[in-house]
């Protein structure tokens, strides 16, 4: 595997996300290049120092010995097909996305044998949208998450990782896309759900001023991109099912308890999530 | 009222809350005492300079010119009760309690007629417990809500506001008991359930490494004090469990429409809770 200061990485889709990469990997000297329908994103990039090269077409694509797919979910197997005519030879192609199952097997059955596609989730997003929002300072202390297939080689994983070191994130780890996706649908979408379900059940205009620190934790991320979230959900249907069924039975039957006034039940409750609370807080 | 450097006020309870009201006042040059059955914390009190006397007995009482309760919810009445001929005449009495309508009504008619109970909440409750936690900097930036009734006088709710501001409050409103409880089963109580039912609902041991700030976020709450939180549910049950069935239902629709790809009945919720969320970082 190239991975030098003489290796070309290009990114494809400069917003928050791509944009991100774009500062971290320029700051550890990286050639960097962009790909993104708008030009005024590119624009910015380069005056900002963050890319060497932009283009709105694809005619950076077969100089790239590296490819970081950092689009919307759903256009990212679309892309691969449209593009894959242009790539180098050896190429090695990473992601950003945030599920896996519905991307991965059917970018890796596109590619010709001499192209690898390894799968990665930096668990990194941010309330805020755009190259002009891209900071790289967040994936410090961040999770970013390797998700191999059976048909990766040992190289492209190893690569993937050091990817991840390379952009500083503190925690790397691997899951399969199964294992992703149906952790990601606890961890990430169900906390979504429930974040926009708090903020829209009740017309809260008028409580603004008597809230705690815990109304504001819980609707951080009520602020929310709706083009990706939805399309999110919908190619993680399943999975997020599964967990939103497990969550509204589990706050039923807490909400029993209260309604019986069963103390003890209650109580087991508090401490069993008191208990792994706790360890969250351990690392 | 009597509110200068001589004002004799005691703290019934020497926990976080009471503990922290005690460093806030003496900071401010009060005179502060405080009534807690447990002489470890009042020795610590004393040994901290945050407190000028304790006791574990009411002996310090008769002087009290002001009293502060800030114990346990259940309580606050037989505590009332069973000191309430040991009050000076004139003497204003205020609380920290988390819930309104089951106690505030019940303390004034316990009371005799030359002494008031003022209520109030101060929003500012932490995952910690005990005297040696307390910390009067979680007032800053908090809101204090004063409680009052048909029964109390201007000046007992001015000395309230005041109190509020003395405490270093960054916010201080006004609400009747009915109108607190219900706000405080919403952005207080029901934030605290979903935060538990989200721990609870899934053996999540193995998700530790994977998770983003969101999930964090969201359950930096599930570390919660089980006694305490146990009494304010069941003392503010029915407003607890309205507000219980609002974000069920909510949640329960927008699994629907996950289940059904319902994309813009999707995006059309989150478009609501991005726009309040905005709303809410708007001070």
């Amino acid at each position: 595997m190239n991975w030098n200061q003489d290796t070309k990485i290009v990114i494809v889709g400069l917003g928050l996300i791509g944009g991100s990469y774009a500062r971290a990997l320029k700051k550890k000297g990286h050639h960097v290049c962009a790909i993104d329908k708008d030009q005024a994103s590119l624009d910015y990039a380069l005056n900002a120092g963050i890319i060497d090269a932009g283009s709105v077409d694809t005619s950076l694509l077969p100089e790239a010995d590296v490819i970081i797919l950092a689009l919307y979910p759903t256009l990212v197997v679309d892309w691969v097909r449209a593009h894959r005519g242009e790539f180098r030879k050896g190429v090695i192609i990473t992601d950003v996305t945030g599920i896996k199952s519905a991307i991965v097997d059917q970018v890796q059955s596109l590619l010709p044998d001499d192209a690898e596609f390894i799968a990665a989730h930096p668990m990194a997003g941010r309330e805020v949208s755009g190259v002009q929002n891209s900071d790289d300072r967040v994936f410090i202390n961040a999770n970013y998450i390797v998700v191999p297939t059976e048909k990766n080689s040992a190289e492209a994983i190893a690569w993937c990782r050091e990817l991840g070191r390379e952009l500083g994130f503190a925690r790397i780890s691997e899951l399969s896309p199964k294992e992703h996706d149906r952790m990601i649908a606890y961890v990430s979408q169900l906390t979504h759900c429930i974040a926009v379900a708090l903020m829209t059940c009740e017309d809260n205009e008028n409580v603004r001023d008597y809230t705690g620190d815990s109304f504001r934790d819980l609707t951080r991320i009520a602020n929310i991109n709706e083009d990706m979230w939805t399309e999110l959900f919908f190619m993680n249907r399943e999975a997020l099912l599964e967990r939103l069924d497990g969550f509204i039975e589990e706050i039923q039957t807490i909400r029993e308890m209260i309604r019986t006034e069963d103390a003890e039940g209650l109580k087991e409750k508090m401490r069993l999530s008191t208990k792994r609370r706790a360890m969250f807080d351990r690392d």
